[in-house]
Protein backbone atom coordinates (compact mmCIF):
# COMPACT_ATOMS: atom_id res chain seq x y z
CA UNK A 1 0.00 0.00 0.00
CA UNK A 2 -0.02 2.50 -2.17
CA UNK A 3 -0.91 0.57 -5.23
CA UNK A 4 -0.23 3.96 -7.83
CA UNK A 5 -1.55 3.86 -11.22
CA UNK A 6 -0.64 5.92 -13.69
CA UNK A 7 -2.72 6.99 -16.96
CA UNK A 8 -0.47 8.69 -19.39
CA UNK A 9 -0.10 9.23 -22.96
CA UNK A 10 1.73 6.63 -24.81
CA UNK A 11 5.63 7.74 -25.75
CA UNK A 12 7.37 7.93 -22.12
CA UNK A 13 10.49 6.44 -21.86
CA UNK A 14 12.03 3.49 -20.14
CA UNK A 15 13.97 6.32 -18.33
CA UNK A 16 11.39 8.55 -18.07
CA UNK A 17 9.62 5.82 -16.35
CA UNK A 18 12.14 4.60 -14.04
CA UNK A 19 13.00 8.11 -12.63
CA UNK A 20 9.37 8.48 -11.94
CA UNK A 21 8.71 5.17 -10.26
CA UNK A 22 11.96 5.94 -7.88
CA UNK A 23 10.50 9.89 -6.77
CA UNK A 24 7.33 8.66 -6.18
CA UNK A 25 8.50 6.33 -4.03
CA UNK A 26 10.45 8.77 -2.09
CA UNK A 27 7.81 10.91 -2.19
CA UNK A 28 5.22 8.44 -0.11
CA UNK A 29 8.08 7.49 2.09
CA UNK A 30 8.81 11.22 2.89
CA UNK A 31 5.41 12.29 2.79
CA UNK A 32 3.40 9.63 4.13
CA UNK A 33 6.12 7.21 5.92
CA UNK A 34 5.47 4.32 3.63
CA UNK A 35 8.30 1.80 3.26
CA UNK A 36 9.44 1.65 -0.51
CA UNK A 37 8.49 -1.96 -0.24
CA UNK A 38 4.92 -1.39 0.20
CA UNK A 39 4.95 0.94 -2.71
CA UNK A 40 3.57 -0.14 -5.96
CA UNK A 41 3.42 2.01 -9.38
CA UNK A 42 1.26 0.71 -12.60
CA UNK A 43 1.67 2.63 -15.80
CA UNK A 44 -1.37 2.64 -18.39
CA UNK A 45 -0.19 4.12 -21.61
CA UNK A 46 -2.60 5.42 -23.21
CA UNK A 47 -2.59 5.92 -27.22
CA UNK A 48 -4.29 9.20 -28.90
CA UNK A 49 -6.96 7.28 -30.55
CA UNK A 50 -8.32 6.02 -27.50
CA UNK A 51 -8.22 9.58 -25.48
CA UNK A 52 -10.98 12.18 -25.85
CA UNK A 53 -10.72 15.40 -24.32
CA UNK A 54 -12.83 18.65 -25.18
CA UNK A 55 -15.68 16.13 -27.00
CA UNK A 56 -12.79 15.29 -29.65
CA UNK A 57 -10.62 12.35 -30.20
CA UNK A 58 -7.22 13.06 -29.01
CA UNK A 59 -5.97 12.05 -32.27
CA UNK A 60 -7.78 14.30 -34.20
CA UNK A 61 -6.16 17.37 -32.50
CA UNK A 62 -2.89 16.03 -33.08
CA UNK A 63 -3.36 16.16 -37.00
CA UNK B 1 -13.85 16.18 -13.94
CA UNK B 2 -15.46 14.06 -14.99
CA UNK B 3 -12.70 11.74 -15.92
CA UNK B 4 -14.52 9.08 -17.82
CA UNK B 5 -12.61 5.51 -18.32
CA UNK B 6 -14.91 3.13 -20.77
CA UNK B 7 -13.83 -0.51 -21.21
CA UNK B 8 -15.05 -2.22 -24.03
CA UNK B 9 -14.77 -5.18 -26.34
CA UNK B 10 -11.80 -4.29 -28.56
CA UNK B 11 -12.84 -3.94 -32.37
CA UNK B 12 -14.67 -0.29 -32.42
CA UNK B 13 -13.68 1.83 -35.06
CA UNK B 14 -12.20 5.46 -34.87
CA UNK B 15 -14.94 7.05 -36.08
CA UNK B 16 -17.61 5.25 -33.75
CA UNK B 17 -15.69 6.99 -30.20
CA UNK B 18 -15.30 10.11 -32.20
CA UNK B 19 -18.61 10.05 -31.82
CA UNK B 20 -19.28 8.15 -28.61
CA UNK B 21 -16.93 11.07 -26.95
CA UNK B 22 -18.63 13.91 -28.71
CA UNK B 23 -22.07 12.62 -27.54
CA UNK B 24 -20.76 12.09 -23.71
CA UNK B 25 -19.50 15.15 -23.59
CA UNK B 26 -22.82 16.44 -24.90
CA UNK B 27 -24.92 14.54 -22.51
CA UNK B 28 -22.25 15.94 -19.31
CA UNK B 29 -22.88 19.67 -20.16
CA UNK B 30 -26.44 19.33 -20.71
CA UNK B 31 -27.16 16.81 -17.89
CA UNK B 32 -24.43 18.47 -15.25
CA UNK B 33 -23.61 21.74 -16.68
CA UNK B 34 -19.81 20.61 -17.11
CA UNK B 35 -17.89 22.34 -19.73
CA UNK B 36 -16.50 20.38 -22.66
CA UNK B 37 -12.99 21.29 -22.06
CA UNK B 38 -13.46 19.79 -18.55
CA UNK B 39 -14.75 16.20 -19.79
CA UNK B 40 -11.94 13.22 -20.10
CA UNK B 41 -12.66 9.72 -21.76
CA UNK B 42 -10.47 7.21 -21.75
CA UNK B 43 -11.42 3.79 -23.72
CA UNK B 44 -9.86 0.13 -22.82
CA UNK B 45 -10.10 -2.43 -25.40
CA UNK B 46 -10.47 -5.60 -23.85
CA UNK B 47 -9.60 -8.42 -25.81
CA UNK B 48 -11.44 -11.81 -25.67
CA UNK B 49 -8.89 -13.65 -23.99
CA UNK B 50 -8.87 -11.00 -21.05
CA UNK B 51 -12.63 -11.34 -20.61
CA UNK B 52 -14.51 -13.45 -18.23
CA UNK B 53 -17.92 -14.42 -18.03
CA UNK B 54 -20.12 -16.58 -16.72
CA UNK B 55 -17.75 -18.33 -16.11
CA UNK B 56 -16.08 -18.64 -19.00
CA UNK B 57 -13.51 -17.25 -21.12
CA UNK B 58 -15.53 -15.19 -23.54
CA UNK B 59 -13.26 -16.28 -26.47
CA UNK B 60 -14.59 -19.79 -26.00
CA UNK B 61 -17.47 -18.30 -26.08
CA UNK B 62 -17.46 -16.90 -29.39
CA UNK B 63 -15.94 -20.14 -30.80
CA UNK C 1 -19.85 -4.37 -22.19
CA UNK C 2 -18.97 -1.24 -21.54
CA UNK C 3 -18.25 -0.76 -18.59
CA UNK C 4 -17.93 2.70 -17.57
CA UNK C 5 -16.69 4.05 -14.52
CA UNK C 6 -17.24 8.41 -14.13
CA UNK C 7 -15.01 9.41 -11.61
CA UNK C 8 -16.80 13.14 -10.70
CA UNK C 9 -16.74 15.71 -7.83
CA UNK C 10 -18.89 14.71 -5.18
CA UNK C 11 -22.53 16.68 -5.54
CA UNK C 12 -23.93 16.04 -8.28
CA UNK C 13 -27.73 15.13 -7.80
CA UNK C 14 -29.61 11.62 -8.13
CA UNK C 15 -31.60 13.36 -11.04
CA UNK C 16 -28.22 15.02 -12.77
CA UNK C 17 -26.67 10.67 -12.57
CA UNK C 18 -30.26 9.65 -14.04
CA UNK C 19 -30.24 11.83 -16.69
CA UNK C 20 -26.77 11.32 -17.79
CA UNK C 21 -27.00 7.10 -17.29
CA UNK C 22 -29.99 7.67 -20.02
CA UNK C 23 -27.93 9.70 -22.33
CA UNK C 24 -24.53 8.14 -22.04
CA UNK C 25 -26.57 4.59 -22.59
CA UNK C 26 -28.60 5.93 -25.61
CA UNK C 27 -25.06 7.01 -27.45
CA UNK C 28 -23.90 3.61 -26.81
CA UNK C 29 -26.50 2.66 -28.44
CA UNK C 30 -26.64 4.98 -31.37
CA UNK C 31 -23.09 5.48 -32.24
CA UNK C 32 -21.56 1.91 -31.29
CA UNK C 33 -25.14 -0.48 -32.03
CA UNK C 34 -24.61 -1.43 -28.32
CA UNK C 35 -28.09 -2.62 -26.48
CA UNK C 36 -28.85 -1.13 -23.46
CA UNK C 37 -29.11 -3.66 -21.27
CA UNK C 38 -25.49 -4.34 -21.63
CA UNK C 39 -24.23 -0.88 -20.64
CA UNK C 40 -22.96 -0.68 -17.27
CA UNK C 41 -22.30 3.11 -15.65
CA UNK C 42 -20.33 3.62 -12.17
CA UNK C 43 -20.40 7.17 -10.87
CA UNK C 44 -17.40 7.60 -8.16
CA UNK C 45 -17.67 10.10 -5.92
CA UNK C 46 -14.40 12.55 -5.20
CA UNK C 47 -14.23 14.52 -2.18
CA UNK C 48 -12.33 17.63 -2.56
CA UNK C 49 -9.76 16.20 0.25
CA UNK C 50 -9.28 13.36 -2.17
CA UNK C 51 -8.59 15.23 -5.45
CA UNK C 52 -5.38 16.88 -6.80
CA UNK C 53 -4.78 19.67 -9.89
CA UNK C 54 -1.88 21.87 -10.27
CA UNK C 55 0.29 20.62 -7.34
CA UNK C 56 -2.70 21.23 -4.84
CA UNK C 57 -5.52 19.17 -3.18
CA UNK C 58 -8.83 20.79 -4.49
CA UNK C 59 -10.35 21.51 -1.15
CA UNK C 60 -7.11 24.05 -0.86
CA UNK C 61 -8.21 25.71 -4.02
CA UNK C 62 -11.89 25.75 -3.18
CA UNK C 63 -11.12 27.74 0.17
CA UNK D 1 -22.38 -7.40 -10.30
CA UNK D 2 -19.60 -8.06 -9.37
CA UNK D 3 -17.41 -6.35 -11.94
CA UNK D 4 -13.63 -8.21 -10.95
CA UNK D 5 -10.47 -6.53 -12.65
CA UNK D 6 -7.16 -8.52 -12.26
CA UNK D 7 -4.41 -6.69 -12.93
CA UNK D 8 -1.43 -9.13 -13.47
CA UNK D 9 1.92 -9.49 -15.15
CA UNK D 10 1.96 -10.36 -18.75
CA UNK D 11 2.65 -14.06 -19.32
CA UNK D 12 -0.58 -15.77 -18.32
CA UNK D 13 -1.73 -18.29 -20.58
CA UNK D 14 -5.43 -18.73 -22.02
CA UNK D 15 -5.91 -22.23 -19.95
CA UNK D 16 -4.36 -20.16 -16.60
CA UNK D 17 -6.94 -17.40 -17.04
CA UNK D 18 -10.00 -20.06 -18.29
CA UNK D 19 -9.38 -21.56 -14.92
CA UNK D 20 -9.03 -19.11 -12.54
CA UNK D 21 -12.25 -17.39 -14.36
CA UNK D 22 -14.12 -20.58 -13.38
CA UNK D 23 -13.20 -20.79 -10.12
CA UNK D 24 -13.23 -17.09 -9.02
CA UNK D 25 -17.23 -17.28 -10.46
CA UNK D 26 -17.60 -20.31 -8.30
CA UNK D 27 -16.55 -18.66 -5.41
CA UNK D 28 -18.85 -15.68 -5.57
CA UNK D 29 -21.95 -18.11 -5.82
CA UNK D 30 -20.54 -20.02 -3.28
CA UNK D 31 -19.71 -16.73 -0.65
CA UNK D 32 -21.93 -14.59 -1.91
CA UNK D 33 -24.61 -16.63 -3.77
CA UNK D 34 -24.13 -14.59 -6.77
CA UNK D 35 -25.20 -16.07 -10.00
CA UNK D 36 -22.69 -16.73 -12.80
CA UNK D 37 -23.94 -14.77 -15.41
CA UNK D 38 -23.95 -11.81 -12.90
CA UNK D 39 -19.87 -12.02 -12.28
CA UNK D 40 -17.65 -10.11 -14.85
CA UNK D 41 -14.02 -10.36 -15.25
CA UNK D 42 -11.54 -8.80 -16.87
CA UNK D 43 -7.55 -8.81 -17.11
CA UNK D 44 -5.21 -6.57 -17.29
CA UNK D 45 -1.86 -8.09 -18.64
CA UNK D 46 1.26 -5.59 -17.08
CA UNK D 47 4.49 -5.21 -18.52
CA UNK D 48 7.42 -5.18 -16.59
CA UNK D 49 8.41 -1.75 -18.27
CA UNK D 50 5.20 -0.62 -16.82
CA UNK D 51 5.45 -1.59 -13.28
CA UNK D 52 7.59 -0.63 -10.25
CA UNK D 53 8.26 -1.77 -7.17
CA UNK D 54 10.44 -1.25 -4.28
CA UNK D 55 11.42 2.27 -6.16
CA UNK D 56 12.52 0.40 -9.36
CA UNK D 57 10.94 -0.59 -12.60
CA UNK D 58 10.37 -4.15 -12.45
CA UNK D 59 12.38 -4.59 -15.68
CA UNK D 60 15.70 -3.76 -14.43
CA UNK D 61 14.66 -6.11 -11.15
CA UNK D 62 14.48 -8.91 -13.93
CA UNK D 63 17.77 -8.64 -15.15
CA UNK E 1 0.88 -9.88 -8.25
CA UNK E 2 -1.99 -9.59 -8.79
CA UNK E 3 -4.10 -6.74 -7.40
CA UNK E 4 -7.57 -7.64 -7.49
CA UNK E 5 -10.21 -4.83 -7.73
CA UNK E 6 -13.56 -6.16 -7.18
CA UNK E 7 -16.50 -3.42 -8.04
CA UNK E 8 -19.81 -5.05 -6.07
CA UNK E 9 -23.19 -3.48 -5.45
CA UNK E 10 -22.48 -2.72 -0.92
CA UNK E 11 -24.00 -5.12 1.26
CA UNK E 12 -22.04 -7.99 1.48
CA UNK E 13 -20.98 -9.00 4.85
CA UNK E 14 -17.50 -9.30 6.91
CA UNK E 15 -17.80 -12.55 6.27
CA UNK E 16 -18.55 -13.13 3.08
CA UNK E 17 -15.79 -11.23 2.17
CA UNK E 18 -13.49 -13.41 4.15
CA UNK E 19 -14.29 -16.00 2.75
CA UNK E 20 -14.37 -14.72 -1.29
CA UNK E 21 -10.85 -13.33 -0.30
CA UNK E 22 -9.30 -16.68 1.04
CA UNK E 23 -11.19 -18.33 -2.43
CA UNK E 24 -9.84 -15.96 -4.79
CA UNK E 25 -6.41 -16.64 -3.11
CA UNK E 26 -6.21 -20.11 -3.36
CA UNK E 27 -7.52 -19.95 -6.98
CA UNK E 28 -4.85 -17.65 -7.98
CA UNK E 29 -2.36 -20.30 -5.96
CA UNK E 30 -3.95 -23.44 -8.08
CA UNK E 31 -4.76 -21.99 -11.29
CA UNK E 32 -1.76 -19.35 -11.89
CA UNK E 33 0.63 -20.73 -9.24
CA UNK E 34 0.83 -17.35 -7.27
CA UNK E 35 1.77 -17.45 -3.83
CA UNK E 36 -0.47 -15.91 -0.99
CA UNK E 37 1.15 -13.21 -0.07
CA UNK E 38 1.65 -11.65 -3.84
CA UNK E 39 -2.49 -11.82 -3.96
CA UNK E 40 -4.15 -8.12 -3.19
CA UNK E 41 -7.95 -7.52 -3.42
CA UNK E 42 -10.00 -4.48 -3.29
CA UNK E 43 -13.36 -4.09 -2.83
CA UNK E 44 -15.22 -1.17 -3.94
CA UNK E 45 -19.02 -1.43 -2.24
CA UNK E 46 -21.11 0.16 -5.36
CA UNK E 47 -24.06 2.09 -3.79
CA UNK E 48 -28.07 1.80 -5.66
CA UNK E 49 -27.50 5.52 -6.39
CA UNK E 50 -24.11 5.26 -7.95
CA UNK E 51 -24.81 2.64 -10.29
CA UNK E 52 -26.94 2.57 -13.72
CA UNK E 53 -28.12 -0.22 -15.67
CA UNK E 54 -30.02 -0.97 -18.94
CA UNK E 55 -30.08 2.92 -18.99
CA UNK E 56 -31.40 3.38 -15.73
CA UNK E 57 -30.54 4.25 -12.09
CA UNK E 58 -30.28 1.00 -10.24
CA UNK E 59 -32.04 2.87 -7.14
CA UNK E 60 -35.18 3.19 -9.43
CA UNK E 61 -35.01 -0.52 -10.57
CA UNK E 62 -35.17 -1.21 -6.80
CA UNK E 63 -38.13 0.46 -5.85
CA UNK F 1 -2.16 13.75 -18.71
CA UNK F 2 -1.40 12.08 -16.07
CA UNK F 3 -4.36 10.90 -14.51
CA UNK F 4 -2.93 9.14 -11.40
CA UNK F 5 -5.56 7.55 -9.08
CA UNK F 6 -3.72 6.59 -5.67
CA UNK F 7 -5.17 3.55 -4.01
CA UNK F 8 -4.17 3.89 0.41
CA UNK F 9 -5.16 2.58 3.27
CA UNK F 10 -7.38 4.83 4.88
CA UNK F 11 -5.84 7.63 7.67
CA UNK F 12 -4.38 9.24 6.08
CA UNK F 13 -4.03 13.60 6.70
CA UNK F 14 -5.09 16.28 4.66
CA UNK F 15 -1.05 17.25 5.11
CA UNK F 16 0.29 14.41 4.26
CA UNK F 17 -2.01 14.19 0.73
CA UNK F 18 -0.94 17.70 0.26
CA UNK F 19 2.48 17.22 0.56
CA UNK F 20 2.23 13.91 -1.74
CA UNK F 21 0.23 15.93 -4.21
CA UNK F 22 2.91 18.48 -4.48
CA UNK F 23 5.57 16.27 -4.74
CA UNK F 24 4.34 13.75 -7.18
CA UNK F 25 3.58 16.68 -9.47
CA UNK F 26 7.43 18.06 -8.97
CA UNK F 27 8.24 14.96 -9.94
CA UNK F 28 5.88 14.52 -12.99
CA UNK F 29 7.40 17.91 -14.56
CA UNK F 30 11.21 16.79 -13.48
CA UNK F 31 11.33 13.33 -15.01
CA UNK F 32 8.31 13.82 -17.99
CA UNK F 33 8.39 17.14 -18.93
CA UNK F 34 4.63 17.70 -17.81
CA UNK F 35 3.31 20.48 -16.86
CA UNK F 36 1.33 20.88 -13.12
CA UNK F 37 -2.26 21.98 -14.72
CA UNK F 38 -1.85 18.62 -16.69
CA UNK F 39 -1.24 16.35 -13.96
CA UNK F 40 -4.38 14.63 -11.80
CA UNK F 41 -4.08 13.03 -8.52
CA UNK F 42 -6.90 10.74 -7.17
CA UNK F 43 -6.97 9.21 -3.51
CA UNK F 44 -8.90 6.21 -3.01
CA UNK F 45 -9.50 5.18 1.02
CA UNK F 46 -9.41 1.13 1.78
CA UNK F 47 -10.82 0.42 4.88
CA UNK F 48 -9.29 -2.72 6.55
CA UNK F 49 -13.19 -4.30 5.66
CA UNK F 50 -12.37 -3.75 2.43
CA UNK F 51 -8.80 -4.82 1.40
CA UNK F 52 -7.41 -8.99 1.52
CA UNK F 53 -3.75 -9.90 1.63
CA UNK F 54 -2.21 -13.16 2.04
CA UNK F 55 -5.58 -14.43 2.00
CA UNK F 56 -6.87 -12.70 5.02
CA UNK F 57 -9.06 -9.48 5.13
CA UNK F 58 -6.83 -6.86 6.54
CA UNK F 59 -9.76 -5.78 9.64
CA UNK F 60 -8.46 -9.10 10.59
CA UNK F 61 -4.91 -8.74 10.72
CA UNK F 62 -5.09 -5.98 12.81
CA UNK F 63 -7.18 -7.01 15.39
Amino acid sequence: MPFITVKILEGKTKEQKREFIKRVTEAAGETMGIPADKVFIFFEDLTPDNYGKHGQLYADMES
